[in-house]
């Protein structure tokens, strides 16, 4: 057969192969939110939140109002539309319900949307001062909020999950969730934006970290990689599971070291607490608890 | 010393340090399959395999034929110049011998080969349509299928694995490799090539996932973060353990929670098994065995 | 309210957020080092050290000396940029404290700094030849040295490292952790700068891997993903904690399994020792020392 020939067939294959699987299949549908724009926004977003730490220019006072203006326009415009994206594609639990209607009432709900995350930014900051703050305190090879704020993994994935879980409490669907997933990518740290986080929040290294959707955290937590917080067990899809709390609560001030896992939507860590590494762990303890593994039992052997 | 005499000496002495070491050298041999190139052609693929996802293009009925011909064609010249490039790579294993010959026959066995890819792609769609119903149907808190492809870790590394998988078997050197370290280092998750997975497979989060080159997984496996299927122990290079089974067999429906480590190539994980969190197993257990960390000792201290 | 007004309240409610929270601004400060400028000079130094495995170029002995020539004078340019605002950046450790004085002495210390890292090159190419026979004869898997210079996580983090640490010895603030953590968000391995690393060092896979700043390793050592070396206890900012050795020692020909954890400053794993997978230690050992997990508790229930 002839290279030509074989290519043809090939491709007819395929478009065959499209017309069959309908559901990975994106075709004749809406355009859904291309994953690039969503990396240029949460950069975007990220550069509003802490300016003039990201990008080559030095503003001062003065300019910094026009460059502002200019900037904030401009994530104001893409927003809307990567929403307006977002908010047509089917979706499926209650809160995630968001824009239905026709294609003007979309479109204007997706603008109101993105408006209100714009408004939302200067208390975002208000937070993600605290947070830097922690990093500061809480990791001795830490030296300046300059090296906190441009290298630190965990100081960019509470960065991005902040503006990511304001996304999901004004109902915008799939886009927190990219976000989230962009900066899953980048740190190795897998927060779903639905989790619920105090001001004061620490994550050293991070790498393997993982927090469920109905996670409550207080103020001053500090977490370290590898710590699991995780639903117990998983039966059914989202319209049994999706709207029930599924994973922990930890009060105030808790402390929980590398590799510790924490399950169950009733499982809460009192006030305080400090969870060793690797402990498991899939009920309450009360505030001020300490829990370390017991000696493992370890076998030395001299060669 | 002045300053252009430094650089000067310092570029001398780069030069005689790149004539020492030769195997970290590539200067008058072979142009290698270059990383960026490698990481677009995945892109494509991943594209051609979920069709209107990635990309900003909203294709009809009708030009999508045009668009897939014209898609086609380019990434079976890039796959076969690339393939080519992999092709003259000496390389060790029996499996991975493909491509020697004159230059003409490489060129021709490449051209081959990555037609041969893209024949097999419309077989690895009807698989990864299953994929996605897995992550549909395993995760509460997945919506859509438009959710899981655009951002599930999961779901890409699937994707990711099933097409290096066939040019794996297709017995091209490196580029599968190459393909699967890039998606390693998107999603934290690192399943080796060479691995062969049934349908209706599932990883959640993912991150720190390592999977080995002879692991053999039977359909509707569901893995967490942080899982090994790993080697029971390492001698020697490739010569001697290279083609022996090293990698673990999990039957079907198996659901292995996160940071489980399960080891060597004789360990057989019987179908419709659970093995818990962070359990260490290294001996196979027969079908419908659930396996659970006894009580781990802890200790509980009151502040 | 219209469109308008609310753009403008929302710049001016930034504006105010910007003027409260000092710390999480840097807009009149001094030029920070650019994130994708660093990413970029971390690449053009990972090309010189191995020549011809990144680009598309096919360079021959006599146009390598004239592309080399070029390419060091370029990035000899740049590293003195990048250095000389990393320099300016108020820091804290002892170590760090290098580049005070007038612009024209910081650009000067810069320059020279630069200069001083050209000029190591060559060693680390040594040690590096070293680390890339350890992947080689480290994993029945690895093929040829091409395979593991392209595709292999771990070589990518140890050269990285090696780079990044004469950075770190040269006493430059923030650009040796701005280098390891483009490294660490690339391969989801962790090495604080700071880390001293014998040769022939080897991690296989790496996802997860954290190893702390004070750090030290012999010749021959191999790592596995998720090993944490990190420390026993975190009390008080760097004042207190910054110079003293929080991290372990391993000697000569270590191997440690995935995910073992190692903690504190005046732990000392003796030559030739093999700690096994999750073993979770904070205390020394002598040389030639097994350490296993002795045989976990686990339950098995047949279904």
């Amino acid at each position: 057969m002839s290279r030509e020939k074989s290519l043809s067939n090939a491709i007819g294959a395929l478009l065959d192969s499209y017309r069959r699987h309908g559901n990975i299949n994106h075709l004749e549908a809406t355009a859904l939110p291309p994953r690039h724009r969503v990396t240029q926004l949460l950069d975007d977003l990220m550069d509003l939140v802490f300016p003039g730490y990201f990008g080559e220019e030095n503003l001062d006072e003065l300019t910094s109002t026009y460059v502002l203006g200019e900037r904030c326009a401009r994530i104001l415009r893409d927003l809307s539309a990567v929403c307006a994206r977002a908010l047509r594609v089917e979706d499926c639990g209650t809160k995630m319900r968001a824009g239905r209607g026709s294609p003007a009432e979309v479109e204007a709900h997706a603008q109101q949307v993105a408006m209100r995350l714009l408004e939302a930014l200067p208390s975002v900051r208000d937070v993600l001062a605290t947070d830097v703050q922690a990093a500061l305190s809480g990791d001795p090879a830490a030296c300046t909020s300059e090296e906190v704020i441009l290298s630190y993994p965990g100081v960019q994935a509470i960065t991005s999950h902040r503006i990511a879980h304001e996304l999901y409490r004004l109902g915008v669907p799939m886009l927190p969730r990219m976000m989230s997933e962009v900066t899953h990518s980048r740190t190795g740290i897998d927060i779903h934006p639905g989790a619920t986080i105090g001001h004061s929040f620490f994550i050293d290294h991070g790498t393997g970290l993982v927090m469920g959707e109905t996670t409550l955290i207080g103020r001053g937590a500090k977490l370290y990689q590898g710590v699991t917080l995780g639903a117990l067990s998983v039966r059914g899809g989202r319209d049994e599971a999706g709207s029930i709390k599924r994973h922990p609560t930890l009060e105030d001030d808790v402390t929980i070291y590398a590799g510790a896992t924490i399950l169950g939507g009733e499982t809460v860590i009192g006030r305080g607490s400090v969870i060793g590494g690797n402990v498991w762990l899939t009920h309450s303890v009360g505030p001020g608890t300490t829990v370390v593994l017991d000696k493992p039992s370890l076998l030395f052997k001299q060669s």
